[in-house]
């Protein structure tokens, strides 16, 4: 698999639409120095959740790991949209949110969802991350599935 | 809206508290280089929560909303207390925590109380954050919300 | 208390094992300059949950402050086999999620387990840290405890 992640998006058919907000305060990504933080994303496309409700539920597995693997993509848009090229850029640190039936107990799969678009946008080698998967009782404005994260420029890139 | 934190505090009638903890290895807060993290702040006030229970149920939504801000003020006095000085700080990640009532859909106005204190706080330019709501099933010992932040030197302050 | 980690967990009876994944993209630890990135660890032992449930319904309080310190354990173990000196490290930003029962009001207490394993390995000084207690209607894998944690070089030892 190439490391390009204009390439690899393509190869995937996905394309990438950034959130906006009407709020002044909300900003999708702020960076300091290396860090990069971008602001949770849920699993929209076009506005409308993937999938609603709560996994296990009214959301199957198969819905939930597209909705985890959408609010990834949602992520991805938002660092391209502020910073112009992804190709500086790697996924470090990674919070998967998911909205969970009670009795649901295979979250773990779901959230590979949205590890697994990450090493498809950014390669084997820039695509792995540290993670960390959180049930939640209710979804976010409807999605099943929220990420948020902190990328950091590559290595040798500079500041 | 100035700039200046201490005269937004006074117009908006805010005071700082910060949190006490007994245990030795709590910190408010912890800096690394431009980086300041802070522990969660609960929507808390004299030791009591503005609202105790969940939004949507014992806890309406506009007391959801009050306590947001308050979490969120709290989550200042921390950084007063420990640094001594707002002005060189802002607000750059925001992870906001409601304890909720299944049925409960509109959180996102709850945790823009909190983006909102801090545009209140810091102004336009210096409030502006990247954030994430998410909710819980339980109130943070009986508050409704949580919320917890890092910081950054603002720019051009130098370390 | 003495501040060497490997000492204090030789007294304490600790042994440290880090977790494997079959994901390439799992890292456990990624570093960015001064802070390293640890990725979510789950109150297990030998690859079982230390108590299999919700805190306040199948898991005791007892075992919940086991399991949040079972699950720092995991973490510092991660630290350690990516670092290979826990010496030069120290937390900075930790978040406790427990899988809590509608009913249960004590995480605090709970939290305060993978807190005080964290002095009790690092020591006094070094050992504390920012925190933030988060609760979950789900076990993470059949675990009612995971802990996430942000790690920094400790002041004076360089890059």
């Amino acid at each position: 698999m190439p490391d390009d992640p204009y390439e690899n998006l393509a190869s995937f058919g996905l394309t990438l639409k950034a959130h906006e907000s009407r709020f002044g305060w909300f900003l999708r990504t702020f960076r300091v120095d290396k860090l990069l933080f971008v602001s949770g994303a849920t699993s929209v496309v076009d506005g409308a959740p993937v999938a609603r409700g709560r996994i296990g539920a009214e959301v199957s597995l198969e819905q939930g790991v597209a909705s985890a693997r959408q609010a990834a993509v949602n992520l991805v848009a938002a660092v391209h949209a502020d910073t112009g090229d992804l190709r500086r850029w790697r996924p470090v640190n990674l919070r998967i949110y998911g909205a969970l039936d009670p009795a649901f107990e295979r979250f773990s799969e779901v959230a590979t969802g949205a590890s697994q678009l990450l090493v498809d946008v950014f390669g084997e080698l820039y695509g792995a991350h540290t993670r960390t998967g959180v049930s939640m009782p209710n979804p976010a404005n409807g999605a099943a599935v929220e990420v948020e994260a902190i990328f950091a420029l590559r290595d040798g890139e500079g500041q």
